[in-house]
């Protein structure tokens, strides 16, 4: 049995690096702002080499940025990883990615407690940068691991805002760019196993207290940027203008309308426009577009329907939807560029298998209704590491299902039942 | 007769002072970006003093940082001054302001030049802060002195962008925060004319040279916010959102085309929003509203149904319209500042008419259709002047009416006609 309360004291403990937002009265109830390659977040990585140095394990660090720390078994060959990340949304939770790496803190003290020896090596893992909030590439270190980027691409990642770090300029500051080749070939996983908050709705509003994954959606991401002509707000007729903020507002919400209609998603998270002034229509404005479905063929099709309708939207055309009273102007130019992907994904049956074992083995008697399959919404770097290893997640439920919110919650239960699982779904897979 | 050559070197020899982007091969092709209280406007504002006492005036600054540069006429008396702005948009053009106040020097280098006696002083104005782009209210410091704003709180107004600072915390800072009290009755103006391109499209394709300037259109600037919740896009679907960004994406469709209906302007040209990253559906936007019409009713009946509309779109209620596709969501609530206006004005028909007769005399036989008289679009310092002095400007053509823009371009010869028309008026104005 993991020990639940350390569980919680160490998780909130390394939460002091990279505070954010308070959002209630409690000790713990403060948002994270821990953006990766960030000072906080070399604090935190150096909390955890040190870590699992001390609980015996050996440490390594690839060339992104990637932790490795590994508890040798009675065999050498791949190990059976816990992984996850500890990097966090500008305006995040504490649970998100933190709690999975804790719980593989928390398996790793717990087997030297009981002294259990494995019969391969297991470990720990700290994924860099998954969030994808600073460089916008999500999981993109896994994603160089299993050879979905290339090392150069992933180094050359320019962060979001207009800044000039790069992923490298960064890992090279906080010192963290290391020597181990960052490839599945180099350094494989036996398996990979990865606890992480549901950041859904699904388990709490349906009582489940286990989700044991089979996969996750697909998405892609993109930077669009619409291009028209600054102009006088006072003097410069609807006719006369080129108005790219009234062209991007059109395209935002023909993306919901359209996602709406395929029963999909598309979301815009980041907006710049400029030159920025009450008195001046913007010539110029970029943002983010995020589509996701369980289908790729449907990302696929509302990729391409954008693709083509956000010309002519852009054109001013009367087009109906949102053109349909809008069709005055000039037209401004939109520009797509393709900043990541992520395919629909199918987990390891034997690592689900081990996940629903050891999930009903801990609930006991109720467990049948407890206990889950479900596809993930979001992107994990379990999603990369099961294209080389045999993968799977275990979910727990978080209040109301929000993330990506200072005010992301995940109770000392399901935090303790979430490393309970996977302290059970690693033995059972080291046995397999 | 003024200095053609002397006029446009001069101009164009301090927009080395913030020079902005280039727009095209020739020496004058290069935009400006010296936006209010800056570095580069201190050093335009050191030559401003140091030229007009050359010139042999009395140069006063007063509490905004307003430079008021008098030359003795044969009576004392309120001066018969020649106003405008060096202040620029953050990618304007060189003729927007800057024109006007180099066109004033122009005419007192002209007048000392022909040993001109006024019966009154003249002089030249250089306003601060006209844009507004900088701290967001445009014509400021011309409204405090005529009493429109209290100094308490133009001194306080902090910078667009998130930055920390004031008006004062600059004009301290470049050192015109000056002694003279920033007000029309310690410091009252005889008459005021302003040469200003006139940033829209009528002169030019009408063949126009000269717009005799009879008034300003109304407007009113407004700060919106709107919150939401933060959240994960990946896992949250469009029924459990507060999606901040698609809900002023609405609200600025719908306002583009309430106005349309009302034949009015509405225009965006500000928009920030948090946290700012890809996979998060951001909890807050905020964006700025600029509508603007003649008739200060129509302002007022579009602000009025604005309000009203914007908190139904954003309950994400199906009104039709904006929100006919998109009824999904939890609504975001919508909050209201407002940050400026200018009532529509209406200029003095004595100074009018003494910019018409400089006009017809300049242009001779063709005088008749080349000079207009004209509402301006744009809000400018004379709108604040008029308030407790005989006003009028004059207007002169810019190419394709762009103007916010570092394109905007006014000929030699347009720049010519203006300030020998403003030397005309001026005269004429001192004689009546
Ligand atoms: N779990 C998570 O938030 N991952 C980031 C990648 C994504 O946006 O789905
Ligand atoms: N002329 C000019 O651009 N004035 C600024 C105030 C306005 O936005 O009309």
């Amino acid at each position: 049995k993991i020990n639940r309360e350390r569980l919680w004291k160490d998780l909130h403990s390394t939460c002091e690096w990279g505070k954010g937002e308070r959002w209630g009265d409690g000790p713990t109830d403060i948002g994270m702002s821990r953006l990766t390659l960030s000072d906080a977040d070399k604090q935190v990585r150096d909390w955890f080499v040190e870590t699992t140095k001390s609980l015996g394990c050996d440490v390594n660090i690839d060339a992104m940025g990637n932790i490795f720390a590994v508890r040798p078994g009675k065999r050498g060959g791949p190990p059976t990883y816990a992984g996850s990340h500890m990097d966090t949304q500008p305006t995040g939770g504490r649970y998100d990615g933190i709690l999975g790496v804790h719980a593989g803190i928390e398996v790793l003290k717990t087997m030297n407690d009981l002294d259990i020896k494995t019969e391969y090596d297991t470990g720990v893992i700290n994924w860099t940068n998954e969030e994808g909030a600073r460089f916008p590439i999500s999981m993109v270190s896994s994603g160089v691991w299993a050879g979905a980027y290339t090392l150069e691409k992933a180094h050359n990642v320019v962060e979001v805002g207009g800044g000039k770090a790069t992923q490298k300029s960064e890992l090279e500051k906080i010192g963290y760019l290391g020597p181990l080749e960052a490839s599945y070939k180099a350094n494989p996983i036996g398996a990979h196993f990865e606890l992480h908050i549901e950041q859904g709705p699904i388990l709490e509003s349906s009582g489940g207290k286990i989700g044991a994954v089979d996969g996750a959606q697909a998405y892609k991401w993109f930077t669009i940027t619409v291009k028209g002509k600054d102009c006088h707000t006072g003097t410069t007729d609807f006719e006369n203008r080129s108005d790219a903020m009234l062209a991007a507002a059109k395209l935002i919400l023909h993306s919901h309308n359209k996602a709406t209609e395929y029963g999909c998603l598309a979301s815009t998270g980041i907006l710049t426009l400029r030159p920025g002034s009450t008195n001046t229509v913007p010539g110029w404005v970029q943002f983010s577009l995020d589509i996701r479905s369980k289908e790729d063929a449907i990302v696929s099709k509302l990729e391409e329907s954008l693709k083509e309708d956000f010309q002519r939207i852009a054109s001013g055309k009367d087009i109906g939807g949102v053109n349909a009273q809008g069709t005055k102007g000039r037209g401004c130019s939109v520009e797509w560029q393709f900043d990541t992907d992520s395919p629909a994904t199918k987990f390891h049956e034997d690592c689900i298998k081990c996940v629903e074992a050891s999930a009903r083995d801990m609930l006991g008697t109720n467990a049948g209704s407890q206990v889950k399959r479900m596809t993930s919404g979001a992107g994990h770097d379990s999603v990369y590491t099961s294209r080389h290893a045999p993968t799977s997640m275990i979910f727990v439920p978080c209040r109301e299902g929000i993330s990506h919110n200072p005010a992301e919650y995940c109770s000392p239960e399901d935090c303790g039942n979430g490393a309970q699982t996977l302290l059970g779904a690693m033995l059972r897979y080291d046995r397999l």
